[in-house]
């Protein structure tokens, strides 16, 4: 199966930055064979052609931090800071969770990335038969990681989930599995380590949260006279891959070990203003070399998982906290959006941009609102002009999974439904 | 004419925040006659019943600070900061404007406000005649200021020319028009006296930009040994109601004096962060008492005229700064952008909240799609999940001028076109 794209705006969001402007994108299979000018194309046979109307064709995005079935908890204990959020309302509700309610739950918010333009992503949760099923059937490409915490003495059980989980469903369909350390404060000295030590003997990453608010950041000091990162590498979890969610209230040291390491930082701006956590430096941590990847969080910190939006913020915040215009240009955020994430993921060789051989995850944007005219600047468009709402096609490894207003692989209708009857049942 | 909007979620805005969940909206001429749950109506004739089926109605929003025609630029100049922007990219472009060029740029401007749902907006430019020509097709409330200033010596003309704007479009259809004062670092003492004298014998206010920038108030300490604000105030210029763009970087004194005169703050956050001029210190403002206003600015630096996304900005980026989820709710931050604007521009005995004998200014929001489900909280979903395209009918004093994905006062290809077609000659 051969599908070809033409006439369209392609930003390939390579190492260079290159743009064809009169380009096209020819996938075979789950692959990209070409992209580039129309006229370099020296076969153009294909099963299905796509005329992109002079709209943009680019990378999907990577949302880099998830939670993709606390989708069900969007607008649920609005305004409470993170700790309180937590533990007054999400927890509970967490508890009356079941696989049913989670599968649905996934389901929603596949459907919200697909309009809106993400290919893959990094989730942390639990219930992963349920979402490996939702993910499956969307044809989606995601990492998946069972979060592992002890903080309630029942460390044994969500080890093995974890490890379960990587043996049944790594390398199945479009998932990978990593593992998983849900934070300092949650986690012991000991299930660390026996994390690091499944994440050695599978040859994985291991996906944390750290330093997201400041109580979170001086407890850790308080308890270990170190800042969360710190105390990861003093216990030797850094000698593994490490996605580092959030970093918002990382210092010059802690930046230094996330520098020196294989870590990526997951920046997810949305969330952190909306509970109050605060801004990471971000400029700052590009500057000293750090991988910096995107995510939305759960949609029940964002409230959305537009990660256009997300994007647009990863920019603006910079230039506003900075009071730098050119903090962090538009080209640079999307690249963290996409390239950035397929970095934090270990798929940097597949992944993040539209090249030859690499995995034909790409979206397309319809510029035709009012939104993007006049034409001044495409990219500003995207980000500055436009949201996740204009994406108007969405493909992973080769399948549509978005076209038309319509998804591929649900009855939204039936997911709507669903999910707002169970949202009536523990939410409340 | 009778209009009964029925079956809605009424969001009323008043001073107790009232919410109508099974209300309606009755609308007869300009104004609205009831406002209230369903079965407290009398009598429900109507020439037009419209069935809201479930979803929100509310006040439309107010832009309490933009510039219509200069979403012709949006885009142009992308990653400079304010100074350079203006002096290498806009002033440049805007000397190449004609007329012609403002009339359609200001009607795209119109399309995407009637689009996103903003139902009047305080506007400060040049080319009054065009701007008021669109305005008064598209049938928006509209408060007008000719921008005033005399850096280059040009005084006569601009005064001149702001006194006609107000004796020729004063009260003309939905328009009124105050005075104007561009800003401290574009205005000598002179002009500013005579900008006072013309609004005290017209009875206006002064629309004017202040302390936008660091570099803007720290040049204005260097210059007058006060900061902007201290320095209107000195030459007496706060005795008339001042409609205060930006206060960025105003100090505790600043805030003082605009809390102690008839000041409003209009905050345009993402601007502010855009060109990083930085992020205003809006909640010390609301707890000192201040009237604070949201505006999008121009689209040139935003870059759209949605007000829902600069709501979420307002809500959230204080939350971030302050490590304060609770510093500014959902709520509040709405009512900034609805009934925080109608003060600013002194309108608030007939705009910003939805009762009987206010003017018919309000909006639908379309809660069917994904970003609604599950419905745990509407007003989070308007803010926080949603955006401007979701808005699905607009009316302004009683006139629908937005609905079923069609504007009613334009020919939306041809406006687009037109646009792109003088951006093509201007911007480049």
């Amino acid at each position: 199966m051969k599908t070809l794209i033409r006439n369209a705006y392609v930003l390939t969001m390579d190492e260079k930055g290159t743009i064809f402007e009169n380009g096209c994108v020819l996938v075979e299979g789950e692959e990209i064979v070409y992209a580039g000018e129309e006229k370099g194309l020296s076969d153009s046979r294909a099963d299905r052609e796509i005329d992109a109307d002079r709209n943009i064709v680019m990378p999907g995005f990577i949302n880099a931090h998830t939670h993709l079935p606390m989708t069900i908890f969007k607008g649920y204990g609005e305004g409470l800071p993170l700790k309180r959020w937590l533990e007054e309302k999400i927890w509970p509700a967490e508890a009356k969770l079941n696989d049913e309610m989670v599968y649905w739950t996934s389901m929603l918010g596949l459907i919200e990335m697909a309009r809106t333009g993400t290919t893959s992503f990094l989730d942390m949760y639990m219930h992963y038969d349920s979402v490996f099923d939702a993910v499956d059937k969307g044809g989606y490409r995601c990492m998946f990681s069972r979060a592992v915490l002890d903080v309630d003495g029942n460390e044994e059980v969500r080890l093995k989930e974890a490890v379960e989980a990587y043996e049944k469903y790594h390398g199945k369909g479009n998932v990978e599995v990593m593992m998983s350390a849900h934070a300092e404060y949650t986690c012991s000295p000991s299930i660390l380590e026996k994390i690091t030590e499944a994440a050695e003997k599978y040859d994985t990453g291991i996906h944390i949260h750290i330093s997201e608010s400041r109580q979170e950041h001086m407890d850790s000091i308080g308890r270990h006279g170190l800042t969360p990162i710190q105390f990861f590498d003093k216990l030797g979890v850094t000698k593994r891959p490490i996605a580092a969610a959030h970093c918002v209230h990382v210092n010059e040291k802690d930046m230094e070990i996330i520098a020196e390491k294989n870590i990526s930082v997951l920046s997810c701006p949305q969330s952190n203003l909306k509970l109050g956590s605060g801004i990471s430096p971000i400029k700052h941590m590009l500057d000293m070399g750090i991988n910096v990847a995107v995510g939305t969080d759960g949609s029940s910190s964002n409230n959305n998982l537009d990660m256009i939006e997300e994007t647009m913020l990863i920019s603006l915040l910079q230039r506003g906290v900075l009071n730098d215009a050119e903090a962090i240009g538009n080209m640079q955020a999307l690249k963290l959006a996409t390239a950035g994430g397929a970095k934090a993921l270990g798929w940097s060789e597949k992944l993040g941009s539209l090249k030859s051989g690499y995995f034909a995850d790409l979206i397309m944007i319809d510029t035709s609102g009012v939104e993007f005219v006049p034409r001044n600047d495409l990219v500003s468009g995207i980000i500055n002009s436009g949201c996740g709402r204009d994406v108007c096609m969405t493909m992973i490894g080769g399948k549509i999974v978005y076209e038309s207003d319509s998804v591929s692989f649900a009855d939204e209708d039936e997911v709507k439904r669903k999910v707002q009857e169970f949202a009536d049942k523990i939410c409340s």
